[in-house]
């Protein structure tokens, strides 16, 4: 296969041009508002998304850039989670063909909803073999793109589309746009295109206890990863080990505020969000508001809060509802 | 002067033509979201309109309809209030003569809002003269067209675009249609074009104490007017003595709940949308938020409240604010 290499860098038009690409192909998402003592919060629910959460944004914005060549080897992602089901939605909507890379041991449920969306799965074992090597032999074997889950222009930027479809909404309101983003941060994808999109606005990201990798990386200026006896922890989809240099750069120069959320917290978000707004959001998915509402993170005038992902197992629900 | 008869009624369409007029003229007016107890009450804020109230909709519709002939001879209109501002500020946008039939004791400050937005004012003496007659004398005479305040196919549609606009508000946040609407009625023009405009949903309106020739009507099936002694009301912008014809056959199909408050309900009203909007509310502007926070009328899911308009004294507010 000869390729040519393009350079892309992450922008704030790319970011529009990705929400013009989405247009008639998901509706908005619902912007609902949520009060919590003096402030009102407004709560972007990406978990209303047809897959369940924001990644099918990056997905199409990166996916309808290839090339007929490209169409034609399909795509290939490696995820057990909301990354997978973006990729094999994209893919099924643009008649692709979709292979993703996933552990041994990852849930049937997320299995089977990723071969519900007509991807083919590919298992690896998560102790003796390596997730980015086997994602790439099947890319070099069939041709196929590799559509990362956050280190890649496009991605970033389609994530970007959920802040340029709040500030049409902000403005639908007749509000200013928001002056505080709040937004989970796994690899850094969403918080780094939602940088780009709302660059006026004041930054804060949140990532589970034990997981806070992007903070310390902040900080110490570089990128560090999550420590091999990291917790465990509830919010599998913000369980990323580390940033990339793409989403390092962008959130290096935005200098986010950034703060972790425990169990406790985040479970106290989901019951929130559940009780007054009646949507069902994953755990990694409920980080930003659980900061705000910890007290972690001073709300502004007009707050937007990334509600990022609402694909959570019925029996963690449960828990996160009743204790 | 040759006239002709045009035989037009208010309808869904001409509310949606009547959008479509505004669109770019004035910017739409906020959608607020108010939390009252459990519920959130979305506040439809015409007090931000450039006039300060909903009228300039009515006025503008009607007014971008008239004929080249017409034109030539201007408006004229009597009012001592918003329905002025309205009919001065369209005519001025469109380069057209305007004379207001105002009361002679009319408060200077109303006297010179017109006059400041290029109208001339003409007086007439409450106690001898017929407002009315004088309007249609100066009409005559000046080959000029009455915009009346309410009771005209045109300005009840133009009053109904609040609504559509409401409609655009809620779905590009993603929620359903409201399921309840709670709208001042003075004269029914709002009122009745939000009836044409909305009619999925539960229609309240709301009236003074005291004046709530309306309510008695619509009870009655026959248009009651406001006896004589009624007693005075804060609410200048709704001492409207009757229904018309066509405000009321509207309201008579659509049979909305019809409820009245009194001054502190209204005080406390104009005291929470300034507290929890930062709007200043005229008395008139406040009814329907004040007779939800009273109990009279159940919220819905998603209740549309027109705050219908902010000219109001200075003295006035302050009394409001701090009793």
């Amino acid at each position: 296969v000869e390729r040519i290499f393009v350079v892309k860098k992450a922008s704030y038009s790319g970011i529009c041009e990705a929400r013009a690409k989405l247009e008639g192909v998901v509706p908005m998402t619902p912007l609902l508002p949520l009060r919590l003592g003096a402030f009102t919060l407004w709560c972007k629910c990406e978990s209303d998304q047809p897959m369940g959460a924001f990644k099918l944004r990056g997905a199409w914005h990166r996916m309808t850039a290839l090339s007929d060549e490209e169409r034609e080897g399909g795509v290939v992602a490696f995820s057990s989670g909301n990354h997978a089901q973006g990729v094999a939605w994209a893919a099924q909507r643009l008649g692709l063909r979709a292979t993703i890379v996933m552990p041994s041991n990852a849930p049937d449920i997320k299995v089977e909803g990723t071969r519900a969306l007509g991807a083919e799965v590919v298992f690896y074992d998560r102790m003796t073999e390596n997730r980015d090597e086997i994602a790439a032999s099947i890319a070099a074997e069939r041709c196929a793109v590799l559509v990362p889950p956050f280190d890649d222009p496009y991605v970033i930027e389609g994530q970007g589309s959920a802040g340029i479809e709040a500030l049409e909404q902000f403005a639908a309101l007749g509000l200013a746009a928001p002056d505080l983003v709040v937004a989970p941060c796994g690899g850094g994808g969403l918080a780094s295109g939602l940088s780009l999109a709302i660059p006026g606005a004041r930054m804060a990201i949140v990532e589970p206890e034990g997981w806070d990798d992007v903070g310390i990386s902040l900080e110490r200026g570089e990128i560090v990863s999550v420590p091999a006896d990291a917790p465990p922890t509830i919010c599998d989809a913000l369980q990323t080990l580390r940033a990339s240099p793409r989403t390092f750069a962008i959130l290096s120069e935005r200098k986010p505020q950034a703060v972790s959320v425990d169990e406790a917290e985040v479970f106290a978000a989901m019951r929130l969000a559940h009780a007054e707004l009646g949507k069902r959001i994953e755990p990694g998915g409920a980080v930003a508001l659980a900061a705000i509402m910890a007290g972690k993170i001073e709300p502004g005038e007009r707050t937007l809060v990334l509600l990022s992902g609402g694909n959570v197992d019925p029996a963690l629900f449960e828990r996160a509802m009743w204790g």
